[in-house]
């Protein structure tokens, strides 16, 4: 049983990215200057289509789930902690709460398949495939059916949110290790070098996490397609921001991918649709090892390098500030014609 | 002639740090998983000497003036663009007018030497010290007196400023040059290693620049104090700043460090007073040339690394939100306790 996937276009416009490299040379700096906010200008602009770029209405959304293999102490924490930290998502008291406040981005905390009862309330949308996952060290993590059901959940979530911009965000417990064998099935890799310390194992820790890991990719050696991977190693929240992407992809938003779990979806939502990543700005580089390297197969180059690993979305809202700002240079900085400021002397090299 | 300096006393507080580091210890998050956030959050609590810091009333103070040396060559630009980006700032169409804004920066921008006459009205501070620097390559740029009133007019104007922290930024023609000779004169880096493209010389007119600076440095073989490297090379906006800096600090006021200009008048006054860099938060590593071997001869971290070359205090505007961002953490974030979330496991690493 597959999901029904929508078309993600290529967004190549010649004509536009022209336009919008005409409009930031001809602003007020030297060509050039603002860097790599620039280049994010650019993208956002062909994202949106518009030479003059307005990000409306960012949601940040947060999946949550529990993982079966957690069991083997792949992680530092106890899988409750998933629960816990959802409640203190809605409370306000996380650090995503806090930064989503600060930002005003609008915070929705998904249940993709959290081992735990929530009670229902503003904030919180129910969409659990599951009571976590199975595990994976046994048999894969979900069924094709919950695959497909959470990729769908995914997509429908994003299709009943307002605004033009996607902030991702997860929690679970034991999902550094699904990211982890994503990451080593899809591009190759081995992985040791898609593995690190999570939420903070030691060296010891990380040692026997790898050895945990390579079981389980021996295990699910057959599964090579990205929705057979998904499936085999999981988990629910993983497998719902693929579905998120995708439709985030299809109408076009601005999608801020976090740290490393995220970008383990974009990279299976990229294998199924490969212009998604052209809808991607990677908020930053995460301390997680593995990141790195995800990062460089993606072709992707973060924003932020501040040596986070936190996930719950909490690097996609620190770097939010800057696509706002990308888009004020665009819409409402000088020209130099308009400022009547010089430009530069025809002999800039005398 | 030498201006009165005000004490800039060891900000070394144990007893508030190890507080600051446990409270960040217990807030829902791994330990460390905020990684530089968190190294930022401790800098602002030490420097407001706050277990809660609250960052009030931010003032982004540009310091614009022109140098007699842009008459050779050493820019890419005419020293006209000087007046005119001002003009620019105030009309509110340049970059860090529109970043201030973004970010509710109180924007003042304070004339410490240009070669124009402004018409005076709110936002612009009347402190020239002169019309344009002397040419360094003939004299100094300033005599010793102008150079202490430039100082003073810095140290003035902050205490002037309402709020606890201080963005700098600067514009000025030619103030690249000023800045790579101060920097080499001051930390014995031979000028090449010094000095780029400003904004935007290609690599013969870096080398012209180069050759140009060189001269410069032997006609000021004597200026080794930082005074006097200060009244030598320029300009009148960069000692505005050394005195803004050495003020900000002496009142424990968060400075927020743009790029190479204003790392080199906080070199400068860093000199004078060393701890003044305790109270200095860098914004970012700029694209100029010189700027990394100035932030590790600082031993300075910036927070962004995205290639900004353009000044203004465009780069801590930019940087701004993260600073607020590291205060919420401390301020608002959850503790283990307060929400009810399990700690880390006993055997993590089993």
């Amino acid at each position: 049983m597959k999901p029904t996937l929508p078309d993600v276009p290529d967004l190549h416009d010649a004509a536009l990215a022209a336009r919008l490299q005409a409009l930031l040379d001809d602003k007020t700096k030297p060509q050039g200057a603002l860097g790599r906010l620039e280049a994010l200008a650019q993208r956002i602009g062909l994202i949106l289509g518009s030479e003059a770029p307005l990000l409306r209405e960012p949601q940040l959304v947060v999946c949550a789930a529990d993982h079966g293999l957690a069991a083997h102490g792949v992680s530092a924490y106890p899988s409750d902690v998933t629960w816990q930290m959802v409640e203190n998502f809605l409370a306000g008291g996380a650090a995503v709460s806090v930064l989503a406040r600060q930002h005003a981005l609008a915070l929705t905390v998904v249940d993709c398949g959290v081992r735990h009862a929530f009670a229902p309330r503003p904030g919180l949308v129910d969409a659990k495939v599951g009571w976590g996952s199975a595990d994976s060290s046994q048999q894969p993590a979900m069924s094709p059916e919950q695959c497909a059901r959470a990729v769908t959940n995914g997509m429908d979530l994003v299709r009943g949110l307002p605004g033009n911009a996607l902030l991702l965000g997860e929690m679970g417990i034991g999902n550094t290790s699904a990211a982890s064998l994503l990451m080593s099935r899809l591009t190759g890799l081995d992985i040791a070098d898609c593995t690190g310390a999570g939420t903070g194992l030691d060296a010891d820790g990380v040692a026997r996490k790898i050895a945990v890991l390579r079981q389980v990719l021996l295990r699910h050696a057959q599964a090579s397609e990205p929705l057979q991977a998904l499936a085999a190693f999981g988990g629910f929240e993983i497998a719902t921001l693929v579905g998120a992407v995708l439709q985030a992809a299809a109408e076009r938003r601005v999608i801020v991918v976090d740290g490393f779990i995220t970008s383990a979806a974009v990279l299976v939502a990229a294998r199924l649709r490969p212009h998604v990543l052209q809808r991607c700005v990677f908020a930053h580089r995460s301390g997680e090892r593995g990141h790195t390297l995800l990062l460089a197969h993606l072709k992707a180059e973060p924003l932020l390098d501040l040596g986070l690993r936190l996930g719950e979305g909490s690097g996609a809202a620190l770097a939010w500030p800057l696509l706002v700002s990308a888009c004020a240079i665009l819409r409402d900085m000088a020209s130099f014609s308009s400022a009547g400021v010089s430009r530069r002397a025809a002999h800039a090299t005398v």
